[in-house]
Order: structure tokens, then sequence, then C-alpha cells
């Protein structure tokens, strides 16, 4: 890939970016640990590669805005045109739409080149480690959603059996259960090495705060307060 | 303070809380953090302490809606106005609005009773430690702030010079260096105690993105990429 080429993309990536959570410098993490994963896999086309990190999320901002969209999906289709417009080959255009299409963690589209699964790994690398606690509470805080919740008994709740939303639901729900499933192996290492940072995070925040209601409401409880 | 006005002042404090950052859970902690504080000092009001905990942020909406507005100074009047109306003694609704006046990290109105410098510290023993972390991360996403400043050369900026806001900066203007403004022997202990999950944290973010930045940028300047 030429550095001109290199600008479009990424000038076209620019104009499509908007909340922190999925800034353009996720892009860039993106980006960078594709190309630390590529390095120990075979017959990478790094410029098919450079081109579906930079736009794999071109489809944001139309999920953003209308959730029952799929930004893979949407950023896709959106990448295939933009590419075509530009004048790239047809069948380079069809290798950046499927590794777009297939990026995404929760759908059923499975990554079928190499080119795909690093995607994929690079993409998800970012939800783990502290990085993926610092998009997490992030994307937590835009929603207004509660860091963790608490039952009638004034009990903080670690999210593993929370029925509504919390950080600890997503921590417990999804960021603790991510490391097991990379396709490549660089990927699973580069995982494995970030782990303990987001365990830790976790662990001194329950602790902070869980022990701090049970003996709150227990002093209150004495003073024959309490009870909501 | 009996069980039912307690829950007069609960709920008052309720119908008065808005955004994550700083939603009833904060009031909840600065609760019983002031509890815990309140064990090891003297001749402390509990009904004054635990009156102004639970009412010490209901001006933040004002503030919200009119950064020109101190949330302290708002609510001390707006405390000190309900418990009149409650019916309250003057005497007790002044002392209330002494500690919410004084309890603003920032303001120059010095905590000058008892009651008053344990809500100062109870209040910011929850920017300490792991939950520092989040509410700062929160509150960052609710900005749409970046997590990190990148400079021109695609360094990603620590927090110690930054210009422009970002969570890094925060934590080095403000969470790195909160742990030795404490009044009271407690709440520095408490503090203390939680600090190295903080810096923990800080530390290992930094570490995920800094040298990813740099191995990245220097794998495209060797294909000839980069440096817009």
């Amino acid at each position: 890939m030429t550095n001109p080429v290199y600008q479009i993309l990424e000038n076209y990536m620019l104009s499509c970016m908007g909340d922190s959570a999925h800034d353009k410098e996720h892009i860039y993490r993106v980006l960078y640990s594709a190309l630390e994963i590529a390095r120990e896999e075979q017959d990478v086309d790094y410029d098919v590669l450079i081109c579906s990190c930079l736009l794999h999320d071109i489809g944001r901002k139309e999920q953003f805005e209308n959730p029952s969209l799929c930004h893979a999906r949407v950023g896709s289709e959106k990448a295939y045109r933009f590419l075509m417009e530009q004048g790239f080959e047809e069948s380079f255009a069809a290798k950046v739409r499927h590794c777009i299409l297939t990026h995404r963690y929760r759908n059923n589209n499975v990554p079928e080149t190499v080119e795909a699964r690093i995607l994929f790994d690079a993409d998800k690398l970012d939800v783990t480690g502290a990085i993926g606690i610092a998009r997490t509470l992030f994307y937590k805080g835009q929603l207004s959603e509660p860091l963790y919740n608490v039952d009638d008994q004034g009990r903080v709740q670690d999210g593993t059996s929370d029925t509504s939303p919390s950080f600890f639901q997503e921590y417990k729900y999804k960021l603790e259960n991510i490391y097991s499933h990379f396709f490549t192996k660089k990927g699973a290492e580069l995982a494995q090495a970030r782990r303990q940072a987001a365990v830790s995070y976790y662990e001194d925040l329950l602790e902070e705060v869980r022990p701090m209601y049970e003996k709150g409401r227990r002093e209150l409880a004495e003073r024959g307060i309490g009870g909501q």
C-alpha cells in the first residue's frame, strides 16, 4: 500500500468516526495489534489487512442511530462501495468486505481468511485488559448505566447473576470470558498477557465497595436506621 | 436520628440525583465511609453527619445545567431551606449547611467542624483507588473526552504535560495527587489502602497502549506509510 492510498483510507475512516468508546484511537490500536499478530501468520495480504482495520467500524454511526442495524454488515457494504468508487479492484474490495462483515464478536459470520481472522482478534484484543475496562466504563458512562447493582437488602451484586445492566454485569458476561476465543496464536498470547490487569481491577473495585456497604448498613441498622 | 427522619432525607436526596458519576450510590458510599471515619473521631454529631452526607450533592443538577454555579454553595442553601421547611431546628440546619458548603475539594471554604471534615474526607475517598478510576472514566465517557492524547509524532501522552483534556491528564493532575490532602487520620489511612489499585490501573493501561503505538507506527513507517 502506498502512503497516498493509506491517507485516502484514513481520511475516509476519520470522516466516519464519532463517540469516544469507538473513537479513532480504537482504530489505530486495532491496526497496530493486527500488524503485530500478522508477523506470526503466513501469506498475509497487508493491503487487505490495513484497509480492513482502518474501515472496520465505519458502520458504527448507522448502528448507533438505528440499533436494529449491524455495524459490521453496514460497514462492510459501505467500505465495498467506497473502494469501488475510488477505483480499487473488485477482488480487493470484496476481500475487505469479508473482513469487515466477519469482525463482529456477536454475529454468525465466521472469518474465512487470514486477514479476517487477524482483524477479528485485533478488534477483540481491545476488549481485554485495562483498555477493555476503560472502554467499557466509557460506554457505560455514556449510557448512564450503574457501576454495580444493589439488591433490596443493600448488598452490592458482583455481576454474576445481575438481571439489569451494570459495569460488573458486563465484566462477568463479556470481559471475563473473552480470553478463550481467539483465532490466532499471537492474538491469544497478547490477550493472556493483559488478562491479570482486568481481573485485578475488577477485584479491587469489588473489594472497595462491597465491604463498605456491609459495614455501613450494619452501623445504620444498629442506629435503628435503614431497611428501606 | 429516627428512621422516619432518615427516610425523609433519603427521599429528598433521591429526588435530586441524576447522572451516573454522581448517582445515588456515590451518596451511600460517602455515607458509609463517613460512618467508618467517624468511629475514630471525637464528639461527632451523627445526625448532622448523616444528614450532610445524604444531602451533600443535591446541588449537582443546578451546577450541571449552569456550570458557573458551585454545587456546594447551591446544595448548602437548598439543604438549609429544605430542613427549615421540614421543621428542623435552625442550629441543625446551619450545621448541615456548613458541612455541605465546605465539602468541595476545589473551593476556598474550609471545613471547621468535625462533621464537615469527615464529609470532606469521605467524599474525597470516592476519588481514590479503583472507584476513583471508574467514576473518572464514566465522567470522561459522558463528556466524550479521549482516554489519552496522541502527539503529532503519534506518541501516546502519559498525561503529565497534556494541554487538552483526557483521562490520563485527569489522572496526573487530580487522581494521583489526592492522597495527601485528608483532614482525618482514618480518611488518610483508607485512601492509602486504595492507592495501589489506582496506580496499577494507570500503569497497566499506559503499558498496554504506549508500546503498541510505537511498534505500530514503526512498522507502518517501514512500509512507507504514515507521518500524517
